[in-house]
């Protein structure tokens, strides 16, 4: 079984949490990928660089001089970050954007009806399996940030929880594969600020009622439709749990 | 042969040279590793970002601060743009820190006589050859950033032709590796604002009089100091060279 994790950009921001993480996903047993968000890095270094910040539904609209931020925050300091953090507990991370070793093609997005700019979607279809397995094989653990490329010689901006999702649905080719996405809630939660409300279990016919009556909120969704896409597309198994829970059962099931 | 090929600072920051040094390098038969230096963008963003910069004896003095840029720039930014532009010229490349599957271990430098904070230096002995083998083996082009790892969780800057001549001798226990330095002059020159002054071949012993003569200027110095290091441990030839002349003869050979 291929474990593919996620971790969410809160947890990247917060040190402690990180170290934490970083402790527990080290030990995880088994041929592993972590995927990385962003955090605020990107948006504070923008505000420094007097580069405006401009969000349309919750994505980031990425001009050129924000490429270049969103390029050395992702890949550079949090990516390294978190190799040379695993490295140090022995596990041999190697961090990844989706240029190199052409792992994972992109296409930027339509200009079309909103202009996002230097923004790509990916196709699980198209990640370099072979190259990922020959990875995996050498006991070697990828750490993917969200900086994708057009293989045209343009980077692109894409989506950690989408990242994620086809990485897992690409792991799935190669061996069983299960993904986790790790945030700083203990899941899917009826009231947000209760850890008690926890739902462990969210099937397409809950998720359906969840959103009917309000109950998962907007950044949720994105993270479970991820989830059911994963799902539908070879995945075998979803879960969206706190980053202090990764070794343990507390957290959200998604189930078709 | 395996070629290591390192480039300057100032072909990295120059579009149009970087862009030609790529198509040639992208075309250059055989396996092949490169290794980029940072040029003054790191030296840039600190000034933006009000980071003051303190050089001693051209050695950038590395704090926290200046860490974090330093990994932003020259593994994220420059790095990838690097791979991005690589992977459009069908160049399998890939870039890779030091702690990117523990290939190239580092130790922090003392702090006495100066202090320069997070510098590393390495030693080709402790290279990762067999990942770095696997990669070569695959066709995949390894496209090295100076920014190494302590293997205690703490990135260090290094000098980017310390480098490459460490991966050229770790490279000569692969298979036999020739050593190339590209910058933006045409070799070692007598008078460096004329390149028709080129000297076509160095030895040791010409060397020590062109040093004595102050014929060699201080910033060819170290390179041909690491050019003679990588050829007594094992490299085939060391070339330096304008990197407009990667696919011609132009420049200048060290031997011994």
């Amino acid at each position: 079984m291929i474990t593919v994790v996620k971790i969410g950009g809160n947890v990247v921001d917060n040190p402690e949490a990180l170290s934490r993480f970083v402790d527990d996903f080290a030990a995880m047993e088994g041929p592993k990928i972590l995927v990385h968000g962003g955090g605020k890095e990107a948006t504070r270094l923008s505000a420094r660089l007097d580069i405006p910040t401009t969000m349309i539904e919750g994505r980031r609209v990425t001009t050129r001089e924000t490429l270049d931020v969103v390029t050395m925050v992702y890949a550079g300091l949090i990516n390294k970050r978190i190799v040379s953090a695993l490295q140090s507990r022995g596990c041999n991370a190697i961090g990844l954007s989706g240029a190199d070793g052409n792992i994972i093609p992109a296409t930027r997005r339509p200009a079309t009806p909103i202009d996002y700019g230097f923004v790509g979607d990916i196709d699980a279809a198209k990640i370099n399996t072979d190259f990922l397995a020959t990875l995996l094989n050498s006991g070697i653990v990828p750490v993917f940030c969200a900086i994708m490329h057009d293989g045209a010689g343009s980077l692109l901006n894409c989506n950690a929880d989408s990242v994620a999702s086809a990485v897992a649905v690409a792991a799935s080719r190669i061996a069983p594969a299960r993904l986790i996405f790790c945030f700083e809630k203990d899941g899917v939660l009826t009231d947000v600020d209760n850890p008690d409300s926890l739902i462990e279990s969210v099937t397409r016919e809950s998720y359906s009622i969840l959103k009917n009556d309000g109950v998962v909120n907007k950044g949720m969704i994105p993270k479970i439709d991820n989830a059911f896409a994963a799902i539908s597309q070879g995945v075998s198994s979803v879960t969206i749990k706190h980053s202090d829970n990764l070794l343990n059962d507390r957290g959200t099931t998604i189930t078709e």
